[in-house]
């Protein structure tokens, strides 16, 4: 049986000895393992980040990856260690913390079982005292286990109802004829554009075009942060240094970007479910 | 022959091509070695973190792993260059200057060797001149000729007297009846935790229980920094947000930490030799 | 045949999911491909250190690597997309934006091909309409293909005349008996040295000699930023802590430094075309 890859993401960072541990781990169990860094700089116990993450970046992975994802803040308490199929086939290993809810919303989770810590945890190492790095103990070793084919999915331990899963509320955006709304879901932390949850293909048949100035809102419950006049355009590279845009992401999501410069920064305006976007047809 | 694993650590980050060429000339050795960032991030210059995160990680890897580790201020001078062979089977290559401490208390040094830059130094990329990355021209190549079976250990180059690598002073915890007393030795920069070197088991085996309140004093040589009664428990995950805790970590050591918050920040509290920690019951 | 090794470098940072989605993508065209992190952390938008750093590796990696560079503040916009040949054996992935400067001046481009969107680009996995993210739909996707040998360097486009090849502008250094003169091309941005274009060797062909101190004058166009007396010495190692030093680097170049210290942030100076570097003899 071919083995299958493993991708990693944590809030762990790399500035220390953890993810050097969780991979030695998944060597011990099978050194002939793939592992590839999703990236290790979740913000903080962020689970609402983690789940965007992991629909980032999925679906360009061949099918049957095996997806870690280690934020956990409730790590020793009761939260579920589970392991997840999704309807597209990949496995995501992960606490039940909320970190499922955009592959659940996207792709669809076909079936999800709880790790079985009495056979799928690490022992010898002397760390069975340990309660506070599932990452290593747990997640990492039942993952190497299922990529290399020591277990099947099946052994990973007890199915669960796949709607006992834990989900952050989401919102879904809407496509009106003059005003399509959303929400700002999540950062590009790097260059400082916000992402919304509004499909560009479903924009342009609510009637938007390319090229077009909209009237762009963005307000966070009763209060409005940004109201401007914006370009819709597909790209950012042909808008003037410096001025904002309302552009078609990498997830064919509109986003909203200052060209070679940070939209977050420049007008301080953040992301999470109370911020919301609505933009108008310019009268 | 199977192969031996690599895995790096540095004080380099990953800002530039520094380890680039390093794995360039791993690779060029024999590009079916495999290689594992441990971490660029060791603070500069800091051979005491490069000994602790060598340490952390080791025992969790296959017996017969590479370590690469160049946190090397001494680079160019008469620090030697060594690999070590670690008493629980693992290989080191580094500079002999302090990186060695932990593993050597914790696990024991079979043997050590010097490097023979004679055979043993990268040729013919014009860099024979250069005296300043050992970490490329000496450490990466020589590791990768072991690594890959070029070499046998023995032909590293001349063994020497273990007795004569550098440590680091390294202080032992003691556990009384009513005190236990130990050293915080490093610190987890990602979460602000700081480690100690008391062994939880002993702790407990002294006569402390998870769950019991403890009266925790830090002091740096004859000034407190810190003295409250702290709640001593297996994970943080059941406490407060917010509040301190006394906890098992991954190394079944105590640390203590904040609960989703930074314990280094909220109490100003660094690590090291000089920063003692002493538990008392409660009276 | 042998696959080729892949090594990426962006301005992405590792802190979201950009990464991840082109390795996935690397991964789906050939799951045995190998890839290495060259680095993440290129300044954005900033094609001269890609240049740079493309330079800096190549030649320690083995003849046939394939090396991705993405910083490409043009993404979207008319400039070309290319897979460049150097003379001395590698292969180029990258918009043809100025990234190519170092390898075209110090290896030659043998030949360069403009990537054809019609064949090599992604496709089946809704990005056909986006415009932004050429690093995963177009570069990781066509470098995939030719490490992997899906096609030949023939197939990734047509060929152009490496004379069109975009390039900045770059200065030569000059080598008198009395004075050598150069640029500070580049930081070590983790340790804060400043390296120059002055070759060591001709340096001291020209009747400078390690151990002697030279009279060094920095300057950005008329404003001198810097003069001092310096050691001039092949290792920082032997000098004193704190002290600056013009040392030969890890290119065979000379560097400026200050031993365990910052030399950019000590004396607040920067590289670039502007920043000349004279060295004389001291009288």
């Amino acid at each position: 049986m071919e083995k299958k890859l493993l991708v990693f993401q944590t809030d762990f960072t790399y500035k220390e000895g953890a993810v050097c541990s969780m991979y030695g781990v998944v060597k011990s169990v099978d050194r002939s393992l793939d592992i590839t860094d999703g990236t290790h700089e979740i913000p903080q116990f962020d689970t609402w980040s983690a789940s965007y993450r992991l629909q980032q970046s999925m679906k360009f992975w061949p099918k049957g990856t095996v997806f870690v994802s280690v934020v956990d803040p409730g790590v020793g308490t009761q939260r579920k260690a589970c392991v997840a199929l999704t309807k597209n086939g990949y496995y995501i290993v992960t606490p039940d913390n909320g970190s499922l809810t955009h592959v659940y919303k996207s792709f669809g989770i076909e079936e999800v079982r709880e790790i079985d810590e009495t056979v799928n945890r690490l022992k010898g190492y002397d760390t069975e005292g340990v309660s506070i790095f599932h990452g290593r103990d747990l997640f990492s070793y039942c993952a190497a286990k299922l990529a290399s084919g020591v277990i099947s999915f099946e052994q990973v331990g007890p199915k669960y109802n796949v709607e006992n899963i834990v989900l952050h509320d989401i919102q879904e955006a809407s496509y009106g004829k003059d005003a399509v709304q959303g929400n700002l879901e999540i950062n590009d932390p790097n260059f400082g554009n916000i992402w919304s949850n509004i499909n560009t293909s479903k924009f342009k048949e609510a009637g938007f075009k390319p090229g077009e100035t909209v009237h762009v809102i963005i307000s966070n419950k009763e209060e409005t942060l940004f109201e401007q006049k914006v370009l819709f355009d597909m790209s950012f590279g042909n808008t003037q240094k410096g001025s904002p845009i309302l552009y078609n992401n990498e997830l064919m999501n509109l986003a909203l970007a200052v060209n070679q410069g940070s939209f977050t920064e420049k007008y301080n305006i953040g992301y999470g479910p109370d911020v919301q976007i609505i933009i108008r047809k310019v009268k």
